[in-house]
This record gives C-alpha cells, structure tokens and sequence, in this order.
C-alpha cells in the first residue's frame, strides 16, 4: 500500500547483542518470582502462559519471532539465526492458539543450540517434546496445523503474552511463569536476585520456627493504623 | 466516607465456632462429588479452581480472608488466627489472579498447624509447594508479587469461587474441585454421604458385571413416558 | 408444540455403520497431529478439549450423544448401544461444564466394550478415572451432578467442541487434541498419515544433523520473492 | 497430502435447495426466540453472535461460507452465487475475529441482492453498515484485515456458532439472536409459530390483569408435588 | 438424599423485611459509583452484568430467587412474592446464559408492582422488554429457552454476580452497573452519598477551572514521598 | 530491593515529542480500518477495546500512562502534562477492570485540553461522560473505584491492549477499533490512507453496479489455480 515500508514486518536482524554469558548463567539459578520480585514486579508475562510438562525450566537470551497467524514460516527463519544457548520467544500479531510449533521444528531447534521456546499461541507433539525434555512454554496446545505463507519478522522487538522482549533479553521460565530481563540489567537483576534469596533463608527458618509474618515484618503497627480491628 | 463502618473490611474475628472433630474427620472419608451429592448438589466452588499438583487433597474448618487484589496483607494477619488443622479460603473483591501467596507463607501456615490453602487468586512457588506437599486449590499460578498495602477482613463471611463460606464451615478438596459443607450440618452431611456410598459399592458391581443403568436404575418406563424413540 | 417432531431430540438410532475396523486399527498407529494434517487440516476439536490423565490415546467408531446441560440421562440410554472398541462422543445443546461422567458410568462403559469417552462437558471421578486408566477428553472437570429428566439423542449427527462428529466416525483423541475422520474416509486417512510418517522419518534426521528447513523445504526463494529482508 | 480430496475445501456448490418463499415470508413473521421454541428448542446460534446495530432484522435462506481465519477470500467468491432475498452465513475453520467484512463487501452484497451477513468472526466499518441499514450478525467487531490466499468453500455444511447450517436452510436473526430453520421444515415451523403467538396473546391479557403464571399454567400442584415448602 | 433438608433449596419466604421506603426513595437519587464509594467500595456485582438497553435505572427492595440453569419456574413462583416497588434479583446455581425471562414474564411483573430484574443469566424479547420501559440487567442476552422442572427457592440469601443480596436488600442499577445496599444501613447509605455528592460538586467546578487533582487533593507531597520521579 | 531502579516504574516524563499537527489533522479525516490497512496491518489494539458510547472519535497525539490495578493516581499525574488536543493513553500492569476514570478525572482532562481517553481497564460515570460527549474507548465498564497508593508512571512506552504506544504516537479511534501510528510515520501513513480512500471509491462504485469483486479484482485466476472446484 505504501512505498517505503511502515511497519517491522518481512525483517530478520541478524545482529543482536545478547545478554553477557555470566550474568544469564548467574540468572539461571533463580526462580521467576524471586527475580519479578527483585526487579521490583516488571517483565512478567501473563499467568496464561504454561510450561507444557512439569518441571520444564529456561534461561536465555531470546531471538524473538513475530508470527501471523496460522503460519509457522518465521519459526524456519528464525533457526539460521540461532546459537547455542538461545530461546525462541514467539508472538503473534493476534490471538491464535494454533499448533505452530512441533517435533521436527524442535529437532531442529535443537540441533542448532536452541535451548527452548516461549510461544504465545499452540504447540503440538506434546509427548514427544516432554520425552525430548524441549522445554516450551504456550498459550495452548493444538494439533491445527499452520501454512508457510505471509511474512513475520525475527529478531525486532515483540510484545509476547503482554510483556515486551527485545532480541537479546534474558527470558527465565519456569513452573511460576516467564520474566524478561533487559539485557543491560542482567547482572544487576541477578545481583539483586541473589540479595533476596541470602535475606529469605532467614525469615524461612524464623517461619518454620512459628514466629510470625505479623511481628518478623512488623506489621502490626502499620496494620492498626490503616485501622484493623480485632474483635471477639 | 462514613462516622461509622458500612462494611466488613478492616475486620479480624478471633473467635469463631469450627465445626466439631468428629464431623470433620468423617467428612475427609469423603470424596467432593459424593459430598456435592450428599447435601443436594449445593455448596460447589467453580470448577476454575484446581489444585497446583495432582492428588492434593484438604478437609478441614475454614479460617476466611478477604483480599484486596494485588495484596496479601491479610493472609499474614490471618496467620495467627489458625489452629491445628485449619484450611484458610481466601476471597478477593475483584477477580484478581496475582500471585498471593508462596513458599514463605506456607512454611508460616504449616508451623502454625494449618493444613492447607483455597484461594480465588494465584499462587507462586508450586514446585516448591508441591515439595513440601503443602496442598493449594487456586484461580491462578502466577509469579507475580503483591503488596502490603490495603486492608480486607479475617473471619468474615466471603464468598469464594461462587460459593459462600462462613468461618468453621468444612472445605474439602480434592481432585473434582472444592465443596463447603456448613459447620452445622458437618455430621449430617458425613453421614448421608456414608450411606451413599455404601449404596454405590453394590452399583458398581452390577454395572461391572454388565448390568445396564437403564435396567438397574429402572429407567426404561420414564424414558418411554417421556417420548424416547428407538429407530434402526 | 408441533404435531410431528421438528427435530433430533428424543431419538435413539441403534444401528449405525462404524469404520471398518482394519481402518481403524491402521488409524490408531498415528497421532492427533499427523492425522489432522493427512486429511488437509480439518476435522479437529477445538483445544480447550483436554484430557483427564497425561498420556491418554483413543482410537475408535463413534457412539454419539447430544445432552442437555446438567443432564446425563443419555449416557445411560447410549451405554447399551456399545459395542466392543466404540467411544463415545457426548456434545451437549449449550455449553455446559456439569460432571455428567464418573466412576460409575465408566465401570459400565467398560463392561459394555467401551474403550473412552470424549466429552464437551465436565467429568469427575478423575482420580479413580485414572486409576482405572479410563481415557475421558473433556471441557472439564467438575464435581457438579447431574439429573435424568430431559431427553436428549443417542447416534444422531453431533456438533461436539466444533467439529461435526457422525456415529461410526473414527475419532483419534492424543495429548495434542481429538480428531475426528469420517467413516467413509477412514482407510484413506490412515493411508495418507501413514505416507506423511514415512517422509517425516527422513527429514527428523537431516534437522537433527543441522540442515536448515530454510534449505531442506526449499524457502529461500519463495521467502525473498514475498520480500524478506536481512538487515545486520 | 492424499491424491483424492478428503474434505470439503476448496468447493463452490452453485445450486442450492432454497426453503420456498412463502415459508420464507411467514417465517419473516416471527422472532427468534418464538421460533426456537416452536421448533422444540432447537437450532440456536451461540448468544456471542449479536447485531452491530440494534433493531437489526434478518429472514432468508442461507448463502454458507466456510472462511479460513484471517482470509476472506471465500466472501467474494460467494457474491456470485446469491440470489435476491438470500443471508451469507459465514462460519471460520478456527475461532476468530478478524474484520473479514466491510463496506465494500456489503455494498457488492446488496447489489447482488443479498439481505445482510451473519458470521462467526469480526467485521468492520460498522459505522457505515449501520448508515447502508446492512444488518450483520457477528461475533466481533474488528479494524484488522484480511488477506485472500486459502481457499475454503461455499454452499458445503457449515457449523455456524454452535448450530449446523446446510446451504437454503432458512436463518432468522435478532436482536435475541439467529436461529436456524432446515429448509425441509420452513413451513411446519412458521405454523407451529404462528399457533404460538396466537396463544400467548391470551395468556398476556391475563398476566397484564394480574393473574399469575402459577395459576394461569396450573403450576401450584407440579410445585408441591416436586416439594415447594412456604415459610414465614 | 438426606432425610431433613441440607440446603435452601425448594424454599419460598413470604415474609421478608424490605429497606424504608424513605431510605430508598433517598438512595434512588444517587448513581451506582456514587454509591459504591459511599459505601467503602463493597457491595458491586461483576461488570459483566448489563442493561438491556442504555439509559436503563432501578433502585428497590430485592426480592431474591435461586434458579437452576435452564429452569426459570422459580421467577413464575417470586412473581406471588411481589410488592410494589419490588426488584427481582435472580442468581442460578452454575454459570448459564439461557434466556430464563421474556415479554411474558415482564407483563406480569410489571402487573404485581415490579420494577424491574437484575439475573445472573439470560433474557430475551429484549426489543419489546425496551419498548415496554422494563428495565433488565443481565449477564447475557439469549432466545434460548427454559423448562419448568427444578426447584430453586425464593427469598432466600443468594450470591447473583458475585455480590451476596439477602431479600429486603436494596439494590440500585444503572449505566455503570449494579450495587446492593443492606436493608439496615440504607439510610446510612444514602445520607453518605448525599455528603459526597455535595462535596463533588465543589471539586467539579475547580477541576473544570483547570485546577489540578494534584493541587486540589494536594498528592505533590505524598507521590513525592513515594518516590515518584520528574524527567526532562 | 535494589539500590538503582531496574524499571520504568515513578517516573513523569515531561517532554515528548508530538506527531505534527498537519498530519495528525489528516489522519483524522480516515477512518481506523482505512489507516490499519495504509500502515500494512499493524498498529491496531485488541478488538475488546470498545467505545463508550456509539459513535465516539478520536484522534490525536498520546500522552500515555502506565497504572497499577486498582489505582488510578497516574492519571491525576498525568493531567499536568496535557496539551490541546492530546489524548490519554493508559495501559495497566495487569488485566483489570476497574473504574479507573470517571466524571471528575473527565472535566479535568477537557480544561486541560483532552480529547479522550484511551484505556485498557475500566471507566465508570459513562451516562454523564457520553453526556458531555467526551469519548472513551475502555475494556470495560466498571462502577468500582479506586485508590491513589501506588506509582506508576507517565510518558514511558507502554502496550497498551496488546499495542505498543509511545508518547506523541498517534492514536485514531473508532466504531471499528483503535490504532497507533507512530509520530515519525503520521504523514506518511496519512498520504497512504488518502490513496487507498481515493482507490475505494471507484472501486465502490463498480461494485453497487453489480460488478463482482471476482472480476474487478481479478480472482478467478488464483482461485483456479489453488484449485478452486465448482459443482452443481
């Protein structure tokens, strides 16, 4: 419609800076709540996306796909694009739960360093990705198979299940859900990560122990201030 | 807005009346669907809510709180509240699926005797959770935080997942889904649903034996009443 | 309302031609996936078909049943309909999540010759379900019961989760999702999964060896005709 | 994938079994929930389908489309296949709500002398339909385009939100919703229609008087036979 | 099941005590938001509940009914119970959207002194429901309709859209959606929504001088402290 | 939890640069399903973003706004930094339906020079808003208020139900939906827009004529050579 183009569609960057190795190492032994938490509460992605077998967990910096509905083609591009240790992290420019995502693609994924994939929409050969130990996680599982027709892009900056991923960013993923970190904060979301693990060690002993939230945090004060009231 | 309260928030019900041992321990014998069907088909929570690792199951008096979403201010208050065995059901004003509660808060309820958690919200840390078998019927799983900001209420009335839910009152979950069986017809509803299930057990046995429920359950005459027609 | 009947209700149709059965056993050597894309991608449940244990498969004719909400007087009617290797296909008049199935029906099932059940409901019993290693595809899970007051149909035509399902039709339920092949069409389709298999295995072993899809499915040159730009 | 066509894509059937006019004119008659009930409660669409504007009025025999998501293509090869007085009912491979219609679109409709549009998906430039007096009856309204690449079929069997539309069948819409009448029973369901009206008129005079329905229906005896119990 | 009753089900209470009239007619001044915040922000029902048409207002006593889906007999049973000035509020048992009141019903409501209805389900003659002036809230809009099988009760304590009303409860409706008042602090209610409103007033004609929030409700200093921060 | 601020959370920025206002003035003149397709099918939010009232227009540059759930204290923050003729744009952390806005924040917003507001959450007051004309496209209509507790901020980029809005983009909204263009890209897609109106009116035109889009387009073709089969 228009003569220069208007829009991040039918582009592959080949160029991304990922996130430095050491802290994506560093970022791979937290939980996703401990480094929402740590990044003060950003970066989630919503509560619908789901690891599809238990126990599936992730982290690595993302190689990001925008995908069109039904269609799976940049899924392909996006495999000569990939180095060892990536995620794939897919969006799509619409709600779609189709299967765009299965063995052969995982195969392939994998024979080129791929460590998983976020989707925001279906995958298919469940029982075989969760016997290849591939972990995804997915809007849905679908076994609606997908053409290879109209361009997306790979590797611009996508919104995946609400949150934003730019190529580069540390995505972690685990039973919890998926967070993304800006590939610049990845050693400072690790640092703080690591900070809030060494501090929750104690309350979980005092816990244990039946000392409570109430007084461990010193919350009666504030709560009788907002005005709580006991009564018999 | 107003000299005097026109609501239950900023409540916290110390004393409340648990319905008796005796019933309760009974009850657990029990499975949700026999219950559900025990008492007439009332008091089921919406089947949105499932618990975060298969085979978890709960029967005990409820401790009630009711939430502000985005805040779990409350299910720390409600800590001190619990007593050896309790389950808390925890409400929300609005729909909210933020991750109210996790690994701490369940180290905390366990070392204060309670038994488990039934939440219309998220809840994060479930591989942890599912660890410690501490067993959480939820809305939601999801690793996103909440504050400590706004006051809701201990011990009131909520209604929970569509179901009303008085504090006392007998939750049981299991794999079905989550029934409340009031504290003062716990004894009444243990024993119906004994005597329904002891009339299953003869059932079952027809029905393996080949028996049809058109025969067994004599309903051949009423569909024939009511008009069904057999072609070939 | 109407002197002559204006519509399916309240019919039970007891002669039905099923698939052939040397069609079906071919059918149930292929997955969801591969079956949905050997027939060009149609005949497929919507996802939110799921089923009650991991790793349950079905492969089967079609006894059909249309329900009402809240109401599983079919089941009943349709169990003596069974014959050695049937699933039954229960789609309902409104979108219902009710626990129309259970423990119960599925000790009858079995005996009658049933190998499973594909609902667009609820079920409950899934604990014992799965103990029994019953595979049930359902909406669902829900304590809820049901009554037997409205008559519904046993092998008619049905619309279940979408996709239209006629008595004697295959269905193919797997951890992707359920598909149904009409009878007529059975051998074809196995037929057809059975060559696509065949290509499969040689292409899993290039992507496993590195080669792109890029190369291997020859995408370069359409990719650039539809304008595919690589940027660094 | 199979050298014989297993589906019913890729097909334009040119003649159609039209309900007759005179069926068609009395049926015009009539709303859709007096229809659903003559016909015994049948043949509902789902209630998401709804007008873009209200007051909204559609009678006539059904022109179906089957549509793949994100494609139209199939709208315009339909315009050639209408016939003054004929509804296209579009219904989608898959759930979605891309704006597959517009003003151009229905500006070719009405030339071609269709009456309006009732489609499981989205639609667009609702303003100027409303301005056209272009009744449409659709799942959603939506800007997003479509493009015109796959090819599904016109005039095949369709399922149309939930109900089973075959080419001629006879579709009346609403602001209560869009039913659907086989072409076969066009004349039975506007008698039984007609018999209705006639009945229900006496019965308002009386409920405007004050009678209640629990006497004008003889409903005090079933009530207290079922166990209906008054309290004070 | 059981031998005396478990539940409230088949229950109707012919005595029930209704909010002041003058404490309604007070409150029938104010709008729904009003209201809520008046009240601390308890009491709403979901946003999913709607008026049929725009512009739709009711404020009265409620007179409550339990209805099981599909069945609308209990709304025939409440229409006995009616006072003039009365609101129907109408739960069911599960979620259902099955059109459970129409032209008929309205008619002879509206001949008992009805106001008007709020339910947690469907309606429909909804044309003809906005030509009558009969205002109806409601969760869906459907033709579909219902039987007259099952009993529910009347006058009992329901949870219709999430918000508990016990009968005599004062309910108001509008635009933005639907409130409910508690018999015993109707007055209270209203004369906290009269100090609002005149102290709104006030802030209306400052904020339409261009006075800002962050002045009048003087939040510089507080957002400050919360660390919010200016950026050029 | 961490000593430099890892997000975009309490901050105001207060220069942005605006698309120019002869191309703003342009793009108002085009319809949102007109520009969606100028720009090549991007830009458009998620079609649950509806207007308040039928009708409603808006087009202008964002200021955008980044709330918490149940807080709308950003949108008092926001009011300062309005100009004539911009409009607000407010995403929320997480899915909400709060009444985040309403009657006051509007007549504030239109002394400030507001047109509108754009916002992925809930509005309340709707019957005064529509009254006053001031047009609000919104996911929801909610009477639930809201607090003024937690920061969130102004003029960062936002998603904004599921579009990615930075300040001075411009958004056009209407019956159809909700786009954004980029302010870099405003007069181009402007220019765009006015081709492809200028293209459709000759094209309208043959079609009222009774040629088929089959034709005028050129389809017959393409569609015999996907294998478009027609039968009789």
């Amino acid at each position: 419609m228009m003569s220069a183009p208007m829009n991040d569609l039918g582009i592959v960057r080949r160029k991304i800076t990922r996130a430095e190795k050491a802290a994506v190492d560093k970022l791979s032994r937290f939980g996703v709540a401990t480094l929402h938490e740590a990044m003060g509460r950003v970066g989630l992605m919503q509560p619908y996306m789901r690891p599809i077998y238990t126990g599936a967990h992730l982290c690595g910096p993302a190689v990001t796909v925008l995908l069109q509905p039904g269609d799976n083609w940049m899924l392909h591009v996006a495999a000569e694009q990939l180095r060892e240790g990536d995620i794939v992290v897919a969006a799509c420019t619409v709600e779609n739960t189709d299967g765009f995502f299965g063995e052969l693609l995982a195969t392939s994924y994998r024979a080129r360093g791929a460590k998983g994939l976020i989707i925001d929409g279906g995958v298919r050969d469940v029982k075989v990705l969760a016997k290849m130990q591939f972990p995804v996680f997915s809007r849905a599982i679908s076994a609606r198979g997908t053409v290879k027709a109209t361009l997306g892009s790979v590797n611009i900056p996508v919104v995946c299940a609400g949150a934003r991923v730019n190529p580069g960013d540390v995505v972690i993923a685990d039973d919890d859900g998926v967070v993304v970190v800006p590939a610049g904060l990845a050693q400072q979301a690790a640092d703080a990560a690591e900070a809030r693990e060494a501090n929750e060690t104690d309350k979980r002993a005092k816990l244990a122990d039946g000392v409570l939230g109430l007084d461990m945090y010193k919350m009666r004060e504030p709560l009788a201030k907002a005005g709580l009231k006991y009564i018999d």
